[in-house]
């Protein structure tokens, strides 16, 4: 069949869910090719993500889903499989995520496009270039910061932005930015969070002593280094590792990480439970 | 709700499934309280396994779905998530998975009960008297083979059992005994198959110069080490390694990779499809 | 040649300390068979461990390395390395880390003897004896801390202990005891540190939402789960885990990074330098 | 100091060997930084690498050690820790791990240069422009492929090669090409050797239902997928991966194994010892 979407749904927890969308799902033509659910003891709340394969067209199904919608008072989205998620990736001077996304993005692996790449510096505009990528300049200072977040604003908005990707970005997003694209700005943190928060965590994890090191992807919120975690991972270090040399160890982990977050992101995998984040992978 | 029970099915793919098992499952009085599936591509097969909450018995339950049985031409199953699988393990003379066994049974976080454990070594008669567990001392010799074999079918039978787990087993069970207990034989293998198969296989990992070592957990098949892979696991090794180190570092490598198996074996999480495993773990 | 001897050292980083001790085991007729070192450039100390095997004893080797042990104002041991490390285990309820230890110990893969077993609890006491070791059950309340404190003291100049493992034993030392055991009491603690300090780790851990869990094994200090790490480890979760089943599968983990923190001491392995630890592993 | 180097060295193995290295080193000026050693008890021979520093000459270390060399009958270099390892880097179409040691090379990361890229396709040019690399297009075909040898061996001469590394290249060498670059040529296996040699090894990996997959890192030799492993690194994967996303997944660790192998020959931490690899990493 031609057509491939994304049903993700959640509701309050009641008996016959399952049953009615797949019911809902069959009436429209659709085969089920996977299907994941999670009920939240936390939040009684149940999460549900399902592949469909049909000749259906998306406004079909989600035509024949909409009784159902409202039936349970889901929050429901259909999305196409072959959608990219229109992304800007932000960041300052290092590549080493920029270039993991861009080459993943280009491999077929990852399922976004980048329209946008914007930086507070110009050191990685020729990256931009090299992958046909438009690279906007905007640097931030304490006198221009909210002007250049409204810049930012604008520029999401002539992209198309769905999804902003913080590569690295050393510039913190003012409280009303996290507000206003809330769920839909990822950051990679360069500790294993909740560990070694704040600045310098490499450093803090060498003082400490600890014999791993990782990174963390996480939703961006007004509450720094505290937003819902999409991923973590770690690798081993020895005590004869310098500061510098944690960093450089890190950054391949930061990489990975994000990359991962983001192919989660995009493939409409990850859905949030409060501060937690479920991860359909 | 007081019973809890796990559904597991296989059929031809068809539109159509999921929606009449949660139908038949629904009019069971019962809530899906996770649920996973599966089509292969290779054998145009679809595997689903449901955890059920219910007040309903298991004997109605499973009336209730004998019409989708039937109708789609499943194999179909319902277990009661309570009922532990009764689990002879055959060892030799190292206890290391042993060990790991029964003290995960002990602990409640593997769903089999050991009725007996059957050794040609009197070696593990003490921990088995430390558990509780009957031991039966079988020597087998090229003279007494076929006899020893009877009598270990006699043992399954006088015991019950369903599941038989070979931890460190260094017998050759007859092809005849592979066909009979098909599926229901899992063994643990000492090496990262199909690398090092046959005998030694950590002196052959040694003379190689490999940079990782493993354990793979397999059902029986009187192909011997062919058989369909459970779970394999690694870890890191060096070149100063000698032979006896790697065969201790594996040891724990091993019990793990036993343990994970005989646990999705007994939680109805492993399916065959052909020469391959489903695991929905 | 018959005997094995483990020297390790620390002085001032200056020139000619190899030279000078691998002088000083060429005249003792000592062949070195393994030798790791690690310069600290944070504290500038030099810290050095060698195999070595000898006809020679280990009063004549020590006699002929005090020259130098002077001459570089060294902090300099040489152990017998068929000499096993004199244990105490104390714990409370959970047996995972002390079946762990037990087991590797027997199986000859701990290079420790444990004599003795000290618990506040009677529940694993069956455990002490199918291993044969003694089993003291010593009950902590307010009232009686200092006078159980001082018993244990006792009981460790009773049984010659030189090292005290606290395989989830659930009461804290006091300050007095850690100062006065420093570097000879090793903790697991149930969190991958400096994240989630404090009790109930994993359930922390569940609130967060992270993805990956582990466990900390470190010195005791009188600064509670702020002593040097010897090891870590960490198991990826996923969000459908509650924090029942994350502190099962903690369990192993924990288990795993004690005994290798035991092994690592008990091998001469890990030395301090402030406070983090060099492991030469 | 101002100069860094590296001593690496083996000899039969027999007292002596570090005492007169280290006196050797110290009446040259040198600290001992870094040193690492290991007795190959199958072939009974003696490794060791030391990094020092020192204000003497490269030339004067190497006199300084010559009688040593002589005494010893010692295979001995003495490397420049600054200078990088001018390596030939062959490709066919795949980026990926191109594309991982560009990067790291150009981070700082990697102790190579790399004055050409060789491929037999145009695809990957675009890549080695962005990187300022030249690059050489030389189709092979069975027609010409003893030609196109001889005209790599003139470029590798032309460009002063020390180490030729394979990034799926998807050529094989001659015998004749391999013997003459043996130790020289470091090729990345798509999956965890000794499973899976030849061609496809994915797709072997899917029908066999393995649940890790894996890349090998080593040295060229004329018995092809059996030269010595320099690392090895594998992934977790589940029944759902078709064989076209275990290609993906795997390239990943395709990358990372080779980049890792590439460092640890570049900074002189690789020796033979018959068919394995001693790495003092």
């Amino acid at each position: 069949m031609s057509n491939q979407y994304i049903v993700t749904l959640s509701c309050l927890d009641q008996p016959g869910i399952v049953h009615a969308i797949s019911g809902g799902l069959l009436g429209a033509g659709c085969n089920i090719t996977e299907s994941q659910q999670y009920e939240s003891p936390d939040s009684r709340t149940f999460f549900m993500r399902i592949e469909v394969a049909t000749e259906q067209s998306l406004m079909q199904v989600r035509a024949a889903l909409a009784p159902i919608r409202e039936q349970f008072v889901m929050s429901l989205r259909v999305d196409d499989a072959a959608k990219r998620t229109r992304t800007m990736i932000m960041c300052s001077k290092a590549g080493h995520a920029l270039n993991d996304l861009l080459f993943a993005q280009r491999a077929g692996n990852l399922a976004i496009e980048v329209p946008v790449i914007v930086s507070n510096h110009l050191d990685l505009k020729p990256m931009a270039d090299f992958y046909g990528v438009d690279f906007v300049h905007l640097p931030v200072t304490a006198a221009n910061k909210s002007q250049a977040e409204a810049e930012l604003l604008a520029l999401a908005d002539e992209y198309n932005i769905e999804l902003v990707v913080l590569a690295r970005y050393m510039q913190i997003l003012s409280d009303a930015l996290c507000e206003r694209m809330s769920g839909r700005v990822i950051n990679i943190h360069h500790s294993f969070l909740p560990s070694f928060k704040g600045a310098k965590p490499y450093h803090q994890a060498h003082a400490r002593g600890v014999k791993l090191i990782g990174a963390t992807a996480h939703y961006v919120t007004a509450d720094l280094d505290e937003g819902p975690i999409i991923d973590q991972e770690v690798t081993s270090v020895t005590h004869a590792r310098t500061p510098a040399q944690l960093v450089n160890l890190g950054r391949s982990v930061e990489g990975r990480t994000l990359t991962r977050a983001v192919q989660w992101h995009a493939e409409h995998r990850v859905m949030l439970d409060g501060q937690r984040t479920i991860v359909f992978s």
